[in-house]
């Protein structure tokens, strides 16, 4: 049921960047020759851009084919809210050793067992966050 | 660091269904006119198929101009293992109060305030999930 209780707040640019900082995964929407996919990945924020990697393969060709992707992380702080925050940006991959070193992409943690060493970086062209303080009934 | 210790399985379809329907929150990937986007949804999984609701606006106007859409869910199992789903498939709008009813869609929680009265179905084309089992370094 919904509830009455629920509250939602729009958060400012750099609330979002705050609650992105707490999260370590985030889910990469593309677009796919047949639509959309979407990809749970590890990632890290810096200067306000996001740094990831990836094995070869299906990511990497969606985003040399569409470089307009979309980037979600949500999370929860104790039981207090549930925020959410969504980057549209575009994507590319980083080929200067400089920048990659720079981004801290390097020190990400990975579930998979591949070596990954493709990065990319999205650079927002819009951020956006909310917080749900709810009652759920 | 990458862990060498990590261990990554594939999912059979019943595990994946067995994973998703332990979560509530779940992640739908559209199409938007100048890219994609994605939306974090309180969603439930009903006889292999995933059904959500939506308030009027964005996702539906996305979905109705493309609904080959991907939808994703990921976990924890305690300090066990990370998993994740992604659900590819065809989403529509429904119109049948009984298939509404059935689904248990009406029982869905939700983190936002509006009433929301769109219900959304995915049918899958395809599913796949994986397992992590990783010990972060």
């Amino acid at each position: 049921m919904s509830s009455p209780s629920a509250s939602l707040d729009e958060l400012s640019d750099e609330q979002c960047w705050a609650e992105l900082s707490t999260a370590t995964v985030g889910r990469l929407a593309v677009r796919a020759a047949d639509g959309v996919d979407v990809y749970p990945v590890n990632f890290t924020a810096h200067e306000k851009a996001i740094y990831l990697r990836s094995a070869p393969g299906g990511k990497l060709v969606a985003i040399t084919a569409s470089p307009s992707v979309a980037f979600e992380v949500d999370g929860t702080r104790g039981q207090d809210y549930y925020w959410s925050v969504v980057v549209r940006g575009t994507a590319e991959r980083l080929a200067n050793d400089a920048e990659i070193e720079e981004s801290g992409v390097l020190a990400l943690t990975t579930a998979t067992p591949p070596v990954k060493w493709n990065y990319i970086r999205i650079t927002p062209t819009t951020i956006s966050g909310r917080r749900f303080t709810s009652q759920k009934t």
